[in-house]
């Protein structure tokens, strides 16, 4: 992924301010994952949130109304991406694509998980054998219509 | 995905027993995502495990050691699934994938979530606006070693 | 696409019985497009449904159980399909594919149609310089949720 | 799709000038989707409608005639395009291109849906339950010729 | 391609009746290549004139009814043809695709030309130098609709 | 395809001289395809060719010796070409391809049409029902050697 | 590549008989490459060279006739082959590719060298360090035509 | 093939010198094929080798450096090249790819023949039906080696 | 992978006698690996060590045979493996790559680590914080020829 | 692979300070394959370890900071690598890799080798047939998770 310019800019105004995403969660009042997801031109806020991103970040107010436009979404450079962390969920999907189709199936009827009414969270499980990260997808399920 | 000839005796098997995969779960004591990947191949089973999947299920005992054998996991047909289920989770990588790198690094450093020392779940969330999917991975994060 | 044997049954048994699919909507009280769906295995049925299928197209009743499972759906096997009227629709995606983002951004702000909460219907218009094939797609409207 | 810089422009101009497609749709007399193509370079303009549409802009009057040539049409980034939106578009071909064959193929013969002689309009559907996306395509059908 | 076993039957019995494609023009009143693309299910034929076709090859005439029906057309194996001879024509589109564009928009105007409405013939020009393959190809042109 | 500067250049100099590639076929003595393929890069001229393609535009005679050099040629930037103009000539090889080779193997035996010893021409064919575009490939037949 | 049935019996055949390719050339009069490419069925023989091929063997009469067909050539399954000693073919095109193509068209002008009026030869190099492999390729320069 | 700036200056060094490769073979006692490779870099020289390349250029001694270090190797644009030249030898695998295995198979045994131990000679074969392009390659027989 | 007949048979015999690969090794005389890349077609046997193998798995003997012919070698299904323990060397080739190639090319010079002249070892590591896989690959370096 | 800039910059003071990786090893008490990892930003170093290699190469002290970020790893150009050096690793991965797969399984059970707690050393063995390039890859066995 080339990561487009607004997104650089967002990153140093970040480190500038010596602010964690978590730190920002605090400040704006929104979920870290989502606001990186802004960070990365993945997701689009309203002005009220841009500002308050802005603001929290110190940066330039110009870059407010960028962060309101629906941005073209995805991207990954390769098709199938080569950062081993990215990669790890190709790999989930691929190992574990079936047998979620199969309890999701089982559990709600004919339909899918939502990737658009939809949230994701991401915590730290400590662990004295190693700590580990947790991810909590959580999308609405919507029943294929017949018509 | 074209499923081996073991995953349809065994899921003809739990149809004729009029088993859902959380039966399975209450009898077999393994979660259900689990047991669905040791259905579809993906996962394989000890011997006291394969020996509790196929009575709870009344199959061929003749099946328990096939399930026990280390599978070659993966396989989705087109590199791109094209089952709308299935795809929401590529589509997920493409638009979450960097935001949850940026996320999962500054929460652990430079490493990844292990997709082997790992498990899924998958709850059903009930919601008057529709009921929701809830998908929870766990995964060891593996800090890169430096040698 | 390599069409599935039930496929195969179904469209053996429609012609047998001398019916277009403009006479199953008729008949079944369903829509022809939605019906051609559950042949192609694309859409699962009630057994109400299927039973209704089966029974107007005069076809074994032991198919009404699989019409009833849900299918991997998708797998034109080229990924861009060849077939030219197939075709067309992936031709109109490249085309006007950033035109309609753009507008449904505009009318709608940041989301998708959905292809699940979505029905899609086909009219012929009569034209004296050649009829004309009219495909109205119909999706619900989900804004992305922020968290 | 990396945007041409003529895009920007045209983009750029609609922003500072305020008009939303619908508006232009009003000034212009053209759909609002095609002057959207024109946007994109997916479609040619006459230089009486790229006049129109650049007075409506109240943009560069030397881009005219760049709106007028025949440009390469197409061209989003990858084959399977990961933008959400747009990709809807991918997945109803896949999900029901084989259906909407079966129901075109018996409605008017052996032959297709012109993706050049053709329309699309988007619509927005009211709708308490949440509002929908209308795509109507109107596509001449043009039948085989035999020689 | 994988022909189709309808294919080969066709090919048979024109072997076995020592008919040529040219042969079968004569007989049946349509171009050779024409027939050919029936034989290879690229293109469906009216009951009469599959009923000729089977006649002159002194075939089963339970294979005139599927020769009616609309093929999924299409589906050389590889997306770039391997067998040299088809091959070329790819090559001819990679080398002169865009001259082919800048000469047609600028005899035609914006639009393409059609391979529905469309005709292909195949001639052998004799040359002591060696005899010359001459293709062609003739298609509606058509105009890009506006709205 | 991604058009080099050098053609660039030349097309703004036609444009600037008001000279269609017919009007170059006349002051040049070749043809207009050959011609374009020439602007393209896809063609190398003599110097004596390329001194008269660049008096006739009124170019810079600097450009005279690069039209000369032996081009890198192909290189539509999809595999796939998205541009509907180009790619009807992709379907028509998709659709065509075995009908052609089975129709040339029996005028001429194996082997293929050249490519390389091979003219191209586009004829507008008036017709009041629509205009039709005519495409005369004409190639060497290349029989496989046999040693 | 999936070897074809007749190419399985051919090799079957020339192993039941304990015969080379190299014996193959003594008696057939052609040369071994040439016939092992009869073999995989890509190059098609005249009756007389099928009918010595068939009766060295001492194989079925039968087969004579397929191997006088012309086949559809190439086809090795992944597009870029995994089999060593056939991917060091590709390889040398892609390292030397460039270099050739540079020194083909300074030696004679511009065009190709034929792959269809073209032989392939391999020698066996005795050599204390190593004995090599000598690849003789030698096709007819075809100069690019000009209209 | 983008081809690296030092190759552009080495083309422009040699053109201004009017020098052939087989004059720089002359000069430099290297084979023009092997100096080719130097300028596209896929091949790497010693100080000695690329001194003397240099000076017959009468080029910048600077760039004598860069041609010493180890190129990445490979790096045609499109994974099957389109240049029509360079595409022959893809051909030439693709459809020669077997036989010549099975021929080197049975007069080596089991391995490959070396691409790095590997020289590739262009001669031109004067002939009165045309010239024809002979290249030949050699490479080091690498068996198998089994532990 | 679609594991070949042979491949299945000799896995049956293997699992039938109770035998490790490290047992065949002990049996055998040759490395487990090379052992397993015989039984899977990688690697051809000599019949001394077909037979040593056949009968330590109390085999069939017609199998001797085909374990002495050279086979078509690779041939993972995916292009990029899916299977997670295979696709850590596509991640590791990926990722170290490059710093490889620096590495060997400053202690080596110009070449490559050949996959022929090759043995690749598999140790167990035991380590009280988990046991470590070892994986020794051990290959002649090749420098390049110049000519 | 387009080296990033930063790359550039670290083997550029290498050179300038005349050190290789295995001096840099002796420096800063790292291998020296990682080193190169970290040059090739596929490695994150801690600060300590960043300003022990910037000082070793007596660089800008600025670079320290850039070392230390979590890289986006991967990324070979082509998907599967041309440089013959690399690919190697690629044709190991195709050939070996099912036979690794049997011998891990069979000697660990399920699960994978780590690619992450993991290290990769490259020694030269010198041979007075040519020396040998060994890799050893040693990585911590991951049994997969039941739950």
């Amino acid at each position: 992924m080339t990561v487009p310019p607004i997104t650089e800019k967002l990153l140093a105004a970040k480190k500038a301010a010596g602010l964690s995403f978590a730190d920002l969660e605090a400040k704006v009042g929104c979920d870290e994952v989502w606001i990186a997801s802004v960070f990365y031109r993945q997701a689009s806020a309203s002005v009220e949130e841009a500002t308050k991103i802005i603001e929290a970040l110190g940066a330039d107010p110009s870059l407010i109304e960028v962060l309101t436009e629906c941005p073209v979404k995805g991207g990954l450079d390769p098709v199938i991406p080569t950062d081993p962390l990215i990669y790890r969920f190709y790999e989930i999907m691929q190992v574990y694509g079936m047998p979620i189709k199969a309890v999701v199936h089982e559990k709600f009827g004919d339909g899918i998980m939502s990737a658009i009414d939809f949230t994701l969270d991401i915590e730290k499980e400590e662990d004295p054998k190693g700590d580990r990260v947790k991810v909590i997808m959580n999308g609405k399920f919507l029943p294929y219509k017949k018509w």
